[in-house]
């Protein structure tokens, strides 16, 4: 946890109310940080239906190998995270250390291992000592509360500047659901899947496979357009769980149409917390939305979207509050995705800075520094060649983002 | 160009001796630096065979379009260089720009404009003034000396803190040749075919088709395997010129094996230049050689090494001095080719600190960082599934990069 909150941290946190059917409890084991808290267990005291999507990275964490193979059971009953260390890259340690932990969670909750779901987040490669928090799972699994959404968000912080809390509610077979969700992650964010953790719990009732469908197409538009350094993690995990607490909801199926409020609701809260994520980037003073129109089509615009995004140059300008429009010529050329340069136009907010493949005739530096100033700064590229269209959030690049990343193991 | 020079410089630069059949002037034309040379003519008196290699942007600078125009020729009388601004993304105005300096350029040195060949390095979108210096064509052209290979590196830095000149000498058709090069570079360098701005010539006769040969197999292991930021340049250039005036040489051909011993000369020089771009890209105060072994094969290690060598998690660690090899197994990861994670192995240096998927047993803290307190930091990781290998070289982030990029345009 760095020392000042972000600037771009929100104005006021969402009030959080409770999710039927969901328990949870923090504890200060001393991970890595002191005088913190670092697990958080949440608790399903009747078994919830779950769906997850995870880092796509081929040397995942040992807590990510151990969800994806408790997934296909789809029943849930325990989540145990812990901040302070990635449990990645350790080896036979490490996955020593998720059956000690899934062993000490399921004989507190009285559950089967298949149905308890891991996840660490902090320094990959050193060792995770399971027996600094297996001990205290007893104590949490019996003092979980439903009221605590904001403060398992702040236990689960590493560099994070301010926990990410979001509550929806939707219309669903007849009843008024809730869907809340927490998540981490500032540095290390370029999620191929998902990003970071987060969890998302609802009380509807939504057998497991739909979940799973309703998940992975969720992400896509929104953790996964987002990214702060273009560096995939090792742990990113995303998952849902549906409690079914919610009395009296009618059954639902994939195809069902009643779905689709559920579905924007979920989708809109997904959104929420990625922007938080981005807002939260290391070092970040400003964030910057790039929407690409008229490229071939969507992937190719996401993909345009992204070169942008990542590019050190686009990010150290924005930094730097220089219109330097330039270099998002620069990162559509090198995009490698069908491009005519003499069709390009470039956008800052309203103002157009290029069109036809050079400087606006009517360019005023004057108008786009101004936009430049902005703590949100729109930034939008007309390819015109297509329909294909994508939009991507990230944040500028600043001498404290180094300076968070040159000895952030110590 | 910077303030100060940095500390990854040459110790001393190599005494250029002249290349019989070029010579070359400089001018301060004012284009956007004030007391400095900013334009470079190079001139053949008698037709040089040339060969090129180009970004591949879908961007390129006006130049870059000039000079593929006018490749197919293969006969090269004049290269007109000047520092200060790209000409890239200035649509018409910028054609206009590079026809006036043709012009002027194919009048001075009495040639046709099909064999001038044009580069053009600096700010991204500013229309270029020709006229600002096609007026001293004449006067270069005329004035043009042997004897003036490190005035010429000079004036086509930019961001360079260093000129960056290399000499070689190879035994060819039975006579002594020499090749000569310069090159400058120092941020938005991610060559995907050359990088920035380097021109190499030869006294040697060679013909076109195989200069161009040889360029294009040169460029792999050497331009196209370094990375400052990742960043592609609109304007990446790299041409080969033979003057054929070494005295007495015999004919050679593409398959002939009298060449081998020029390919290796060039190659050698062309990785020199190579690192000295990377040693001077901008606020690097450490150079890092990643080496990935054991990968599917040559292809597959090449982009695990760039995913390494471009992670800007990787690069703030090596700033900070810190020996964060978690970080490398996260790039392998993100990396997307095959990987598995308990048969990965990483040394720093000498050092091996992760073995079998984990912590090495006998990992020395001390030992680890006495590596990344050096200024070459050699990076070796053992993939441990087949026979691939690639070196690439990088630097490291620090506050200096993001300094020198948050304003460089004013």
């Amino acid at each position: 946890m760095s020392g000042s909150i972000s600037p771009l941290a929100p104005k006021t946190y969402a009030e959080m109310p409770p999710v039927r059917g969901v328990r949870m409890a923090t504890a200060a084991a001393g991970i890595k940080y002191k005088n913190r808290t670092d697990v958080l267990m949440m608790v399903f005291d009747r078994p919830a239906t779950v769906a997850g999507v995870f880092t796509r990275s081929k040397c995942p964490s040992a807590p990510v190998d151990f969800c994806r193979a408790n997934l296909p059971g789809g029943i849930a009953r325990a989540v145990v995270v812990n901040s302070g260390n990635a449990n990645a890259f350790t080896g036979r340690k490490g996955r020593e250390s998720t059956k000690m932990t899934a062993e000490a969670a399921a004989k507190a909750i009285g559950c089967a291992e298949s149905e308890v779901f891991l996840a660490s987040t902090g320094v990959i490669g050193e060792p995770l000592d399971a027996t600094k928090f297996s001990g205290v799972l007893d104590g949490l699994a019996s003092n979980g509360t439903e009221d605590f959404w904001f403060e398992a968000a702040k236990a689960i912080m590493t560099t994070d500047t301010y926990p990410k809390v979001a509550t929806r509610t939707a219309e669903l077979g007849g009843v008024t659901v809730r869907i809340n969700g927490i998540a981490k992650g500032a540095g290390m964010i370029a999620p191929d899947m998902a990003t970071m953790l987060s969890f998302v719990v609802t009380d509807a009732a939504i057998p497991a496979s739909v979940l799973q469908s309703l998940l992975s197409a969720g992400v896509g538009p929104t953790f996964n357009s987002v990214t702060v350094d273009s560096d995939t993690s090792t742990s990113d995990t995303l998952m849902l769980f549906a409690t079914g607490a919610a009395e009296g909801q009618a059954t639902v199926t994939a195809d069902d149409a009643s779905l689709d409020g559920f579905r924007s609701a979920l989708n809109d809260l997904l959104r929420d917390l990625a922007l938080q994520v981005v807002r939260d980037g290391e070092g970040a003073r400003k964030m910057v939305a790039v929407t690409v129109e008229g490229a071939e089509n969507d992937e190719a615009a996401k993909r345009i979207a992204l070169s942008i995004a990542n590019s050190p140059l686009v990010k150290t300008a924005v930094a730097g509050e220089d219109a330097n429009w330039g270099r998002i010529v620069m990162a559509v050329g090198k995009s490698g995705e069908m491009a005519d340069r003499d069709r390009l136009a470039i956008w800052f907010g309203d103002v157009r800075v290029a069109v036809d493949g050079e400087r606006d005739p009517t360019y005023s530096e004057a108008a786009a520094t101004a936009v430049m100033k902005q703590e949100d700064i729109p930034v939008r590229v007309e390819i015109g060649l297509g329909n294909g269209r994508a939009t991507v959030w990230t944040c500028d690049l600043t001498k404290e983002y180094v300076e968070i990343n040159g000895d952030y193991r110590s």
